[in-house]
């Protein structure tokens, strides 16, 4: 992702020879530093301490990890694929709220299951290729998102957004941000308004950085901006990510988000949601069913390591919460553009894709 | 303010022999600073900088600083009078949108005129007695906001507040924050969930910090978390401050404010505002009139000192929104509590006040 090359991939979390290597999301955007994860403990603790990132970038980062678990070993299949199902089962302790991450270990543990009659060697390569697949896929995915939204973008829009659901929250393109690659790709003239997006700043630091790294004009604004600007005529439309999406539409995503859909509601600015077909789950008919993680309480009082409030006061941390679907005027995925009542589109959709097992 | 006596002032701004003696409150809560500005240069920096900040904690430092500007001089009293009012005129400009700032300078220069017959020293008597009253007032306003507004808040409530409208913001009870300690020093049980308010965090720094001096249970949260702390029920009723409320009852206040207040009509919470009379300006029919300061950049880009941003990327900063009235369940005021249509019940109950010329 350059000025030169708006669409071409970042490495986000790619294969490093029997590693899984990671961008460090933790040190940006002072320092572009990889970490190569060779253990599935140091991967575990990578995505739950968030060097890793962005529901489809766990998703990817956790298929390599199952590859990863037993690439070293020199058990036959039989041992290799109970060490895999294993390695997949702590994984999936990490993060409670990102679909993908279940959905990439749980088809992980399916090729492995199918794939018990090859050698080991044979074996090994089959489940890497199908992390290869994932990461693939994902990036085929963005595209057909940034296909689709590019289209809801006009020339001279300003698009806001909140967290980071771009290229490293992702395969390497994004979900929220794909649209705004491609309508820069295209030519049109596209600036963004980026959420700092407290506790953890990944608008800030995330969003900021890599739309510079391909020269879209971005602004960032503190979260409780995000109204007033609106109320001022900044911006003229609103795209998120999303962390789960139930079958109704409601929409989990980071922290925040709900507000900005009030205020786009208030302001009459389209609320949009882009996500895979991964974040989809047709098991939960409604919001109200998404599990949403809380977090630690040392993120609000003492952001990296900073502290701001009185160091023995209370705090609340929830990582997430869930947009009603009613808030949303469209959800952007690789299927299209769906447009309410979500009940009915979503499943005609994703009814019958392999993430809704 | 103590766990023994929640209505005891803090020392907010007071006179120290000549000087302005400030809490310095950007070193809140890590430790407790008191600032003793002798020239008006260094008070108009501390204004400036919000080591005094609350619009009428402001207006309290500046009228200090009208006695202390002539305080050493051995000029006689046409010469005082030119020196005070030349000095009322700088610390004028030390910040845009507190009316208080305006309207306590202009008391001083109205008393300085109408004692211009006095002898040196009883003129500058006269100045610090009159300095000295509008602390004591803005205590008195303070209780009555407390008393009133103490009525609205239930055993066993929950109020989220946005910034710092508490003893520290005045001259050392409080204005949203004093119906909590009045509710609490009657013993109803009161607990606060305070919107941390980036960029200068004076909820998580000031309000945390003040609440727990006097032993009200707070809960430090991120601004964008206010939405769904709502939608999960954890909120009873809203009591913000304000900076500035125009003759229709719209309020400006810390930014966020607005979209605290679009949260709270989406859920039934009601939403109050609470002001002395100095905050009043009918001289501005609608909030579209109030002056909106834009500050640094860097507050939002590097919190504090610390770069989380990119260091070359754009921001928006402004310190202040507006909130309709529409959307203001009450004001509470030092002239009882007003209820909508506000154009009728604040010509009513401030419509010949000083505050207003």
């Amino acid at each position: 992702m350059t000025e030169n090359d708006p669409l071409k991939p970042i490495d986000v979390a790619t294969w490093n020879s029997g590693a899984v290597r990671l961008i460090d999301q933790r040190k940006l955007p002072a320092e572009l530093v990889h970490l190569d994860c060779s253990s599935v403990d140091e991967l575990w603790n990578a995505i739950k301490t968030l060097a890793v990132r962005g529901a489809p970038a766990i998703g990817v980062a956790a298929a390599y990890g199952a590859a990863m678990s037993i690439w070293a070993s020199e058990d036959e299949t039989p041992g290799l694929l109970t060490e895999m199902n294993a390695a997949c089962d702590h994984l999936a302790t990490s993060r409670p709220t990102a679909v993908n991450l279940f959905w990439a270990l749980d088809r992980m543990k399916r090729v492995g299951a199918q794939s018990s009659g090859l050698s080991p060697a044979d074996f090994k390569a089959r489940i890497l290729a199908e992390a290869e697949a994932i990461r693939e896929e994902d990036l085929e995915l963005s595209r057909r998102m940034g296909r689709a939204g590019a289209e809801l973008i006009c020339d001279g829009a300003t698009v806001l957004t909140h967290c980071n659901a771009g290229a490293l929250a992702t395969g390497g393109l994004g979900t929220a941000l794909a649209p705004v690659y491609f309508a820069h790709a295209a030519g049109k003239r596209v600036s963004v308004f980026a959420d700092e997006t407290r506790p953890l700043l990944q608008g800030a630091r995330l969003t900021a950085w890599e739309l510079k790294q391909c020269g879209v004009p971005v602004t960032v604004i503190t979260d409780n901006m995000a109204a007033w600007a609106m109320k001022r005529g900044k911006v003229d439309l609103v795209i998120t990510g999303a962390d789960r999406i139930a079958a109704n539409g409601d929409a989990a995503n980071k922290i925040g988000t709900y507000g900005v859909a009030l205020a786009a509601r208030e302001h009459g600015i389209p609320f949009y949601v882009a996500a895979p077909v991964s974040t989809f789950d047709l098991s939960i008919p409604t919001g109200e069913g998404i599990p949403i993680e809380e977090r630690e309480v040392g993120e609000v009082l003492a952001p990296r390591g900073q502290q701001w409030a009185p160091a023995d006061v209370a705090a609340w941390n929830p990582a997430f919460d869930v947009t009603p679907g009613e808030l949303i005027a469209a959800l952007i995925t690789d299927a299209g553009v769906l447009e309410p009542p979500y009940t009915e589109s979503i499943a005609e959709a994703f009814g019958d894709t392999p993430g809704n097992g």
